[in-house]
């Protein structure tokens, strides 16, 4: 959507709807010399709920970066009780991968890295095993292997958590890594943990998806991704796909097509993460495209 | 997959797994010179049972249609513990329609019948409400206008199960019927009575599925055709199909969205039912295809 | 997207684009009290485009309606180049339906009209074939036979052009009307003829796309509503869906799976069109979703 | 669909229709004690052609391995002008990667590889560049780099041939590979090597197929595996599977959405290959699922 050469301010909003939001936006952009580069809005009419994301070329924009928040909180935000977040194209989120034994979310994300599609550092692994280490290291990334149980679990996210701090992470991806983090350890990274469900949300939450979905008999499987909250498997989604399954396909045949599956609905909603596409409201995800 | 022109059997089967199933089977149709037009099989490894249709060209079969079921119990079914159920293609099977207010469910198995894609007898249409009465007579077909409330359920559902004998139904299509079908009607139309439920089962069973998936924020809407049984919405799925939806759509939006899924879908899982592509298996369907 | 019981106005818009587009609109409509109901825009960067849909709620907006488009054109329009179209959302388009045998797409656009989901009025069908003329006439609708040869395409042309403008037909819709219109009748309906063909265009324009299909063993067909242009099957896409096939689907297979892509991609499109959903440029089409 | 840990023999077959070919293979197997644990068939009605694809147990079988084909050959597909193709459970197939600069679809194949999703050896991977030399070293697998340009075509493809002689390679995959190969490449591997193609052919053949799909508006992209025959990209089709796309979608964004559909897309097609589910018939695949 962006020519990546240029720097821009994104901007997400929401507030109350009423006359008057985009003029007063598009306004303050402009009259500094801003030029938009994307505009979506969306109007939720039942709650009543403007939603925005609204980009602009900081090439001629008169008011500083560091100063554009406190700006436009002032002069527009302020105005109509606007919920705001400003981030900046040229700066590059610090992403975590926590993973486990499988393996398929973990290679292709780290494809993507590799061939420069996803526009983030990572700078530590975590996992609760060490079977992926080697890979890791292949591509010089930092590895830990910090196993978890009932036990230890306190203990051990705090060393998570110490490491996160020393690499100034932003927000952590769980590629499949099959532990349950303490509502603690979510709380200190809200709408920041991305996680992805292997089943098609809210049908077959908790574990073992794909067994349920067996027994049931469905004749479609699908995968969720979605920013983890205290409720295991419902907070608010991000991204959703699905395939057609039929009796012939066991629980192993449906791992195996789930798995493509997976890779691909976590990976678009890192790549919505990182372009401050999204935003959420009252558990539920606006995806501006 | 057939022509329809020549008469054929159609062998819908299931046993315990054995070597020498498929063998015996085959020797049985061929040895008395029917040609097979049509074999599909599969074995449920993890249950250990065998499934197969199976069909044949009655042109010079040796043995009299009315006398095939017989010998092959006697011949075949017997050794092999196999239940199995014998149509003909020619036998057009006589449809009831249940349907209440809205519309698009019953348009379009209307449409599929008056240009003939829809081999079968439709002598009789039921429904709760008056609304659809115009369109059915215009067509020719009989409208019996049953309002059902929890008080005189009971009673209403004998007048149905009497307008169902007088016509010979073999089995009901419930179009979006909204009303809950008591167990006793149920059970005297065993995978005989399919059902669309509005939303991809097992998620959002029961009343307002839209309006939940609305709620719960998915990126996805379904709709599931079902065997209706005593338990509500859990029935052996038949077919699903899903399409995405966004923030942008309200519930409004996906009911109408909806409407499109829900039509396809129930007239996929009426099509497989009628051409006898299926079986059902400990509560799940095996769909040959 | 809108409250229906309100009117708003709807304006498509396309030029150059420029810093200030954005701002100069949506400043037009909120000084002079109108509440926009819906904004989207989109920038083609390569061409170096501006594209936006933009509705407003009438209620308080000061200019009467029969002057807004003059005020748009002189105060905003005439200074960036703009190509505009306003609509009205209470004005109902008066749609013509052209088919000849196949009833498909006849029955489920009917069926739409008939519930109220179709948003036009349909005062006349017109076919080449009697086929159609009994169901038509059922639910009150004027149908012509007007059979098309070769000698006699001219002439009977114009005798549909009559037709059409007896009617005030603002758009027609070829429900699998299988006469290649000349190019002359084409001109007079700039973007206003809706066809669906058959196949995913551009695989297999022209006659037999299922033949084709099966011929050249693809894995998937699909359906494409366009435009129709001078051109054959080259107009402007507006829809387009898909369908797995396998090398079981014999050619009649695919006509029947076929169908069902067809009436939904149809529906879909003409939706758009009667929502002022879309606009095109350079045979290609913007559709605001 | 098969226990791993027990071997099988898979025959795929096709022949003319005629009455008794069921009976007559599997009465082979069975008679021998081969018990059967998978049998699909399918007959092309118009042309008058069988197609099988049948798999049983070699546990108890009574032909010893090397003799199977022959008796088999005696026996069986003599009688009935068979043409067959019997293969072996665990035989791992020798796979060479072809690749260029692209790397999706290389990382994709080998984290299938490396996780025992893919079940071959692959010794030896060609490319005309250097550029994933380094990711594939890592792994431990050859890399030959072979720039190939128009002069040294003929010398530089003995080059290949020769390495591919020494590895002893069964089958070539092309994992976007962005040379055409000579006839004479082609025909020494007959429906020995698979291509990935970036549009749902025969849309868009040939080169920048994305820029063709952008440029005719379409509104759904999609991806082509295929065996590579002399004529280019016309090969019988093997997977295909598509994406929708709208008007905001740039041909850069196509490119990197088109990505996930050829990485999938071509992993199903090499696993068909692998697993001998498919045949070929005339240009068209028959794939047993």
């Amino acid at each position: 959507m962006t020519d990546s050469s240029k720097t821009s301010a994104i901007l997400l909003i929401h507030c109350p709807d009423k006359p008057g939001i985009v003029v007063a936006i598009t306004e303050f952009i402009h009259k500094n010399d801003g030029n938009i580069l994307y505009l979506d809005q969306h109007v939720d009419t039942e709650r009543g709920v403007f939603f925005m994301r609204i980009e602009w070329d900081l090439g001629n924009f008169v008011i500083q970066r560091e100063k554009i928040a406190e700006y436009f909180e002032t002069l527009v935000a302020s105005r109509y009780e606007m919920v705001s977040q400003l981030s900046f194209s040229d700066t590059k989120q610090r992403m975590a991968l926590f993973v486990s034994k499988m393996s398929h979310c973990f290679y292709d994300l780290l494809a993507r890295y590799e061939c420069g599609e996803l526009n983030v550092e990572i700078p530590v692994i975590v996992s609760n095993h060490p079977d992926l280490q080697l890979a890791a290291e292949r591509l010089g990334i930092e590895y830990h292997c910090i196993s978890v149980n009932k036990e230890n679990k306190k203990q051990q996210e705090e060393k998570q958590k110490l490491l996160l701090a020393e690499h100034n992470i932003d927000f952590i991806v769980l590629a499949r890594y099959m532990q349950v983090l303490s509502d603690d350890f979510v709380k200190d990274y809200p709408q920041r943990i991305i996680n992805i469900h292997h089943s098609f949300l809210p049908a077959f939450p908790g574990g073992r998806p794909y067994h349920s979905a067996y027994e049931r008999g469905v004749k479609i499987i699908g995968a969720t991704s979605h920013y983890v909250t205290a409720d295991l498997d419902a907070g608010p989604i991000i991204e959703q796909d699905v395939v057609h399954v039929s009796h012939k396909d066991s629980v192993e045949d449906m791992v195996r097509i789930g798995r493509d599956l997976e890779k691909i609905v976590l990976a678009r909603a890192v790549r919505h993460h990182v372009h401050h596409d999204l935003l959420v409201y009252e558990n539920r995800t606006v995806v501006f495209e």
